[in-house]
């Protein structure tokens, strides 16, 4: 059994909280955060909110923000103990040198209210010493089938492509509600569209997958949207992103 | 049976055909286009290319570009008979009045190389005589298990919505695989993350489902991922979709 302590109580703690709970190599010894978690923790494990109550464990992982790393890892009671984070975007610097260090990152978008399966999440992994590759990768794949080696520059390119992928597609289907709500439509009815346009590029590149005004040139299509659009913010972001398919279209 | 004739054979022709085609109420009557089309045709249907020798049918279908619709509509041979067109944009009355009109716009990204299950596509349908309607949603419901009466300023609106849900969506995706491309990254570490942004929305309205550094107003990430971005537009994007999710969560 592989002894996994986990510091953080958001988004991406619970879900990892919830993964290793159900790895059969995985014994969850503590959960660090400061204030009770509203989500189930293991029978097994105890709940600490004092870094100086953290016991021996094989990995810490920090699941915690960004700007907490650096403070939290530098305040962590011993020394020689493998402590990954979890982000896209540190290098694996961050983590306070009195430590051996790693990056344990999935790359999934975590809803509170939303239940993932884990066994489909790409974990990157980067360890600072060879000999702990083998130990996070171990880690990962009691939890996923899918697991890259990837060091921290093309961590941060990867997580910025995911920003464009994940973050600012779903702000496009929040602009499309609002449109829908403004004109008395069911958002529904965009659903199976949606998925149909992610779906598309598990067989298609997106270049092949693109349809609609902007790539036919379809110019009187395109004037008559931008007239429709109330928003002036909305008008940017159509703007924009219409000239940009356009572009692509001339590479 | 009802017997339908198509005129068209792009993307939106295509399905349409192959839908119709297994489809035991409808009878596909003639497919007309200029060209050979390179896909598959039921035995029973002739292909035309002149509209002269249409012969009779209980619905004639433009599947064809926006800009042809007023000019073929005013070309058929033939008056009194019922004819729709596919677009989200034009208006009914785009279609000559020597005809009877209608509108039958199924919302969906279609590509020529890409099956789908037309049952689950919503088909928006208008007529402009009232006992027209019920012929309309009957050869629609032969193919789909979604129909939305809809009138032509409702379905412009969803047309726009439907342009930032899919088609801009998909752009982001190219994006996505630019960066990924340019970073030695394979693009399919982000498919599993990209399916589910999709699939979050059919349980998460998108403002719940908003995750990543703009909703998390984190300026140190948003920062670094401005500094990596290499273009301009790339930039311009991100700067311009991270400033309205921050508006988004304001409201």
């Amino acid at each position: 059994m592989i002894k996994v302590t986990i510091l953080g109580a958001g988004n991406v703690a619970q879900h990892l909280i919830s993964a290793f709970s159900a790895a059969d190599e995985i014994h969850l010894n503590q959960i660090y955060c400061r204030h009770k978690p509203d989500f189930k923790i293991p029978d097994k494990t105890s709940i600490v909110d004092n870094l100086n109550d953290l016991t021996e464990a094989d990995l810490y992982i920090l699941a915690i923000s960004d700007a907490a790393v650096a403070s939290v890892s530098q305040n962590l009671p011993f020394a020689d103990n493998l402590v990954a984070h979890t982000s896209g975007t540190l290098p694996i610097t961050s983590i306070n040198s009195k430590n051996r260090s790693g990056v344990f990152y999935p790359l999934q978008t975590f809803s509170k209210r939303k239940a993932v399966d884990f066994k489909q999440i790409p974990i990157c992994i980067e360890t600072q010493l060879v000999e702990d590759f083998q130990l996070l990768e171990k880690v990962a794949k009691s939890i996923s089938n899918v697991i890259y080696k990837m060091d921290s520059e093309q961590r941060r390119a990867l997580h910025v492509a995911a920003v464009f992928a994940s973050n600012f597609t779903n702000h496009l289907y929040a602009i499309a509600a609002n449109i829908c709500e403004e004109n008395d439509i069911s958002f529904d009815i965009l659903k199976p569209l949606i998925l149909e346009t992610a779906q598309k590029i598990l067989t298609l590149s997106p270049l092949d997958a693109q349809t609609g005004p902007a790539s036919r040139d379809d110019h009187n299509i395109i004037a008559t949207h931008l007239d429709l659009l109330q928003s002036h913010a909305q008008r940017e972001i159509y703007s924009i992103l219409t000239q940009s398919i356009q572009n692509a279209k001339k590479l």
